[in-house]
């Protein structure tokens, strides 16, 4: 830091010393290799590529030709009326106009089979304030979460870093698809106890990061009534589910919550966010949907520590109620998503990788399990180091998404061009070769 | 809410079911009986006016002027070019462009006598985060906050709520104009060391809300030197700094550390925001400027949970680096706050009423004791009720700032025009006059 002052010793909490933050593991540690070394076509053609990004940088072209025929969005009209109220706007309702638009966009994305009222809809500044605001009124200090693994790494930061909660893993594996089970939550559920955790809940991602896979309605179900069993809470993160490659393959919990006429519906929450299916990080667009009164007011009011800027609100408000792009846009977004799944799918087959079987996200959960050295998270790390130091491809190992199997990793295919996934794909396959010749 | 759905007992969390977020406070039920009947001059001439709301609008046609010559900031240019950048940067450092911007604009504010490092800048989705997650970083569940009162009503929501932290009050009195004395803060400590509570730190408001006005350099050296002698932390919110109504009048705990060539600078932290200065706080952007390496780089990796849409970050890293625009804005608007300031002051003081001598932010503190019936906090409250309900106007009891003194009022004047104020103020004077004629 520019201005450098001497640091003695004044003491922190235990929340600031303490590491559980996750930025240790090997998933930041990549980025880092990347950013110091990042391929460009051009300029840096034997840089490192960055396949550990889950952005969705395919549909662009749509939101930027809304922008260029819409500038009432990103403007407040001539003389900026309306720019007053926007500013002052702070009300942590957010502005109905958007609320409306987001619960209809939801809608869609679903196929019209859930309803989403807007008064259920909680915003916060992305996913990562929204599942952290959940964990603060859903479990106290040293409660658990029961969480199927793999699982995002970030979770271990936003689900217990400033809240003391725990995250107690569903073992899931290869045998069934990584599949939850009922003998998997039973199994979890008796870990947390025999730790004298109290559960509170189960969060699950649907569709799934990092596997890239919808949940079955039948697993949905049993997961469900699992928590209807034990009187604890479920999470539903949704926040790739418009960007299922057809609308479809999603059951989302909404509408198994539909079909039950709202029976225990109390007790589940959705988590939603634009940074995936409209590609908007940077906006810091999440919401919570609660079926849950309580649980809505009390969002609420803890939202003033994350609220939405209400510049973004009013652009994204008028983009989300034109239903004529979000039509076309859902539809886009998932052709080209598919496409591109396609396109990794087969480049790696044609290099001898296999993935577990996807249709949802920016990913797929790759198997290279069979070039592992010793089967171990060991074997797994060293592999990956090869794979980000000699290929140059930055992917994630699956230890970081404390996946229980070695040998899986999750490679991301949206966040970069068509020419630059071809060339990923060459390296691998140039790898893949170099094992055999070397065997 | 619109879908109703039966709502049997599934148990929340602690946090969810406290009631330390303050908003069963008079505060919050002032604004309510201002929601329901608000004053407009034409639609509702004897609606509620509000004056429990410290928002900035004396300024906006600015800002608008700005945005109209400007357009660029509030779009990405013709085909939006750096669009793409644009809504992908979620880096939590923050735009670059935007932190140089907001370290210059806070130089500026103190007239060039303090430095700021863009480095040390960590931004926050509004200062009320800045707030919780210093608290997070500088204390533990249970630990103390000694904050000088009268404070912030919000400080028992943002420093309590979800981090466990007591605030310990440093009690001020009329009878040296509310100044912290190096015996309140002793006496403070020691309080909470009687309770168990271990101080972690002194927080003060410099510009002071609800007193309006700024702490004077000697009162800001002996803080300096009580937190060095006690090895705590320091937490200095300046989100008033640039609404003190002549740069000279404020002096900075940044000017303090730099003429002590930054001995003992670790301890201290600065909380800024552009929603006061600048009228924006539906734009949410506070700031965290810590001299503390450890408490910057933690701070960042926690503002995860609150970052500032990077389409806000843009239009305010193009406004705030036209020192032009600045310059002009900072001296304007601290001109239009006195004018406003005068307008008050000599109101009320028509009428009888005497207020704390001010020189900054949006509001004064006013001297009602004499009309109390019995000096209470319930006589305050009588009194309230009282000016709500029949003079038709929403301030806020010194009792809601936790003020030890019954018979204060915090009164806001740059949230309406001129007329409207003007209206009020006569309003203030009738019901001084029907209460005389009572006598």
């Amino acid at each position: 830091m520019g201005i450098e002052i001497e640091q003695p010793c004044v003491e922190l909490s235990k929340v600031a010393v303490s590491e559980t933050h996750g930025e240790n593991s090997p998933y930041f540690a990549g980025w880092k290799a990347y950013d110091e070394n990042p391929y460009d076509e051009v300029t840096n053609p034997s840089g490192v590529i960055q396949m550990g990004l889950a952005e969705n940088q395919v549909s662009f072209d749509l939101l930027e030709k809304y922008l260029e025929q819409h500038s009432e969005a990103s403007t407040w009209g001539k003389g900026a009326p309306g720019f007053r109220e926007n500013a002052l706007f702070q009300d942590y309702h957010g502005l109905k106009t958007f609320r409306t638009a987001m619960a209809s966009f939801m809608e869609q994305i679903r196929g019209g089979r859930a309803k989403f009222d807007p008064e259920r809809i909680v915003l916060t500044a992305g996913a990562t304030a929204a599942n952290e605001l959940l964990t603060f009124i859903l479990a106290n200090p040293g409660d658990a979460l029961l969480v199927p693994t793999p699982y995002y790494p970030g979770f271990d930061r936003d689900l217990r870093w400033r809240t003391g909660v725990n995250i107690v893993p569903i073992h899931c594996d290869s045998s069934n698809n990584f599949q939850i089970t009922p003998e998997a939550l039973e199994a979890a559920y008796k870990h947390a106890e025999a730790m004298n955790s109290k559960v509170r809940g189960v969060l699950i991602t649907n569709p799934s990061n990092p596997l890239g896979v919808t949940i079955q309605r039948s697993v949905l179900e049993e997961i469900l009534d699992f928590v209807i069993r034990k009187n604890i809470h479920l999470v539903s993160d949704e926040i790739y589910s418009g960007s299922v490659f057809s609308s479809s393959e999603f059951i989302s919990v909404a509408e198994i919550l539909e079909a039950r006429q709202y029976k225990h519906a109390e007790r589940v929450h959705i988590v939603y966010s634009l940074s995936k299916d409209l590609g908007l990080p940077g906006f810091r667009v999440g919401t919570i949907y609660s079926y849950n009164d309580k649980v809505v007011t009390t969002a609420r009011r803890m939202s003033s520590f994350t609220l939405i800027s209400s510049q973004t609100q009013h652009l994204l408000a008028s983009m989300l109620s034109d239903t004529e792009f979000t039509k076309n846009y859902i539809k886009t977004n998932r052709e080209r998503l598919r496409k591109r799944y396609q396109m990794i799918i087969e480049g790696l087959r044609s290099a001898g990788i296999e993935c577990l079987k996807g249709n949802a996200g920016l990913f797929c959960w790759m198997n290279l399990s069979p070039l592992l050295e010793k089967p171990t998270r060991e074997g797994e790390l060293d592999l990956w180091d090869d794979i980000l130091h000699q290929v140059k491809l930055n992917i994630s190992p699956g230890s970081s998404c404390h996946c229980s199997e070695p040998g899986w990793f999750r490679v991301c295919f949206a966040n970069m061009s068509e020419q630059t996934l071809e060339i990923a794909l060459q390296r691998i396959r140039n790898f893949m070769e170099s094992i055999k010749r070397t065997e």
